[in-house]
């Protein structure tokens, strides 16, 4: 959607498994070529964009492989890249054609009616090279990102999953979290639920399978980053029972400061 | 501004410390009376809303005591019940004429330019009475909450002060927290925040004061949910580390599940 309304000239050709899917984006005009074959697909690409839970990428991968010229840019969107550019960069190895992408955007909803054109606009994009990059094939994604409006930040992989924890899956499993300890009380309780709690758990109304395949790709960091977060609720609880509040006034403040700080020209 | 716009007929005065607030109120049209003089604004009300941080509130309830007839409402609109309704229902014990009121609404902004007539429609506004509340002046706070277009829930202080800690007091820890964990980083973090960060966090921004003034008069009930919080972040960080995904995916398929539960029906 965002491609064909920022390069309508260019042919776009849509993967899927179901055939629902793959009849509704022709007839919503978003494709010229919608196939449940991935080489059909792929076939005589310039760019190719795998959009596929972490697990299912090594098997289309190499399903699609043999059918891509050697300057055919394959990059992703997962969430965590670690593990996803350690796998696709091995099959892409030969032309070193594959650099990992997380574009940093998008919300709980899923599926083609949650889809947005201007989705990428304003947006953070990560791209991660590593040494064995080859630097036409990063430009090239970096390009493919910014022509959809995103602003692309390099970054290697593993900084990316620790950061990705931080900003993200940490604060899911808090949200979440957040719901259990008062999904525990009577009703009565639930009604006093009001615009603060609706924000912070927003999250965790997204899809516990999309969820549970990115935490498990992630686990090591996302645990690290529990550990700090526990720590500093710990910290907190303690000052709160020994009546310490210029200690949580420090700690509130600092948090209203560091984040107007961190969102300072964010989307 | 919301009994201007669902009470035109009725006279509104309003008390406030600084002359710059007060004329604004005047100039604005939302009050026939503005002063800061408590004793002058209150004299012969049939109701009177307080709207001050805990610890400022029985000064002026007993400045104004005097000036009030035995069947004017006096109620609040703090967010901690349990102290506030002790301290207020002592000082106008003669009457009996108090009750407790938390109005659930309201953001993380301040002031005369946050300000909007709607504020309470659709929203949920807790009355506290005890066994020694006067039954008509009950229904007055309800009458009056219900006029501004809210729903009103009878509750216990107590009760109300554990479901704040859980519903508000703890998320706002929580994402006070996050925003600590992620501002401890280098700015290429930062630029991995998103939209779901920004929600999670939103209240972060909130006042450290007003903060401060909520959690001390709440301090235990907060403590506790944070325990309570606090352990199922150490549940998930296990789970993860050990690699139960299993574990991980029911974890977040009943926070997903018990978040629209809770939110069925709210604004």
């Amino acid at each position: 959607m965002a491609l064909r309304k920022h390069a309508p000239d260019t042919q776009l050709r849509v993967w899927a498994r179901r055939d629902e899917a793959l009849a509704e984006t022709l007839t919503l005009g978003l494709a010229d070529l919608c196939s449940p074959d991935a080489a059909e697909v792929a076939d005589g690409s310039d760019a190719v964009v795998l959009c596929l839970p972490v697990d299912k990428l090594g098997a289309i991968a190499r399903e699609i492989k043999s059918h891509l010229s050697p300057d055919t840019l394959v990059t992703d969107v997962g969430s965590v890249k670690r593990p996803i550019v350690a796998g696709l960069e091995q099959i892409f190895s030969e032309h070193r054609n594959f650099v990992g992408s997380h574009p940093m955007c998008g919300s709980e909803e899923a599926g083609l009616p949650a889809a947005r054109a201007d989705l990428y606009e304003g947006s953070t994009c990560v791209v991660t090279p590593t040494p064995d990059s080859r630097r036409d094939i990063v430009e090239k994604a970096i390009a493919l990102w910014k022509s959809v409006g995103a602003e692309v930040v390099e970054m290697d992989a593993g900084r990316h999953d620790r950061a990705a924890a931080l900003v993200s899956h940490v604060p899911h499993i808090a949200a979440a979290a957040l719901v259990n300890v008062v999904g525990a009380e009577a009703p009565d309780v639930h009604r006093l639920c009001a615009g603060g709690f609706r924000d912070t758990t927003r999250v965790a109304s997204g899809s516990p399978d999309l969820w549970v395949s990115i935490l498990s790709s992630n686990r090591a960091e996302a645990a690290r980053g529990l550990g700090e977060f526990a720590e500093i609720i710990g910290t907190v609880k303690k000052a709160l029972e020994e009546g310490r509040m210029e200690d949580v006034r420090a700690f509130l403040a600092l948090g209203a400061g560091q984040r107007s700080t961190i969102l300072a020209d964010r989307k």
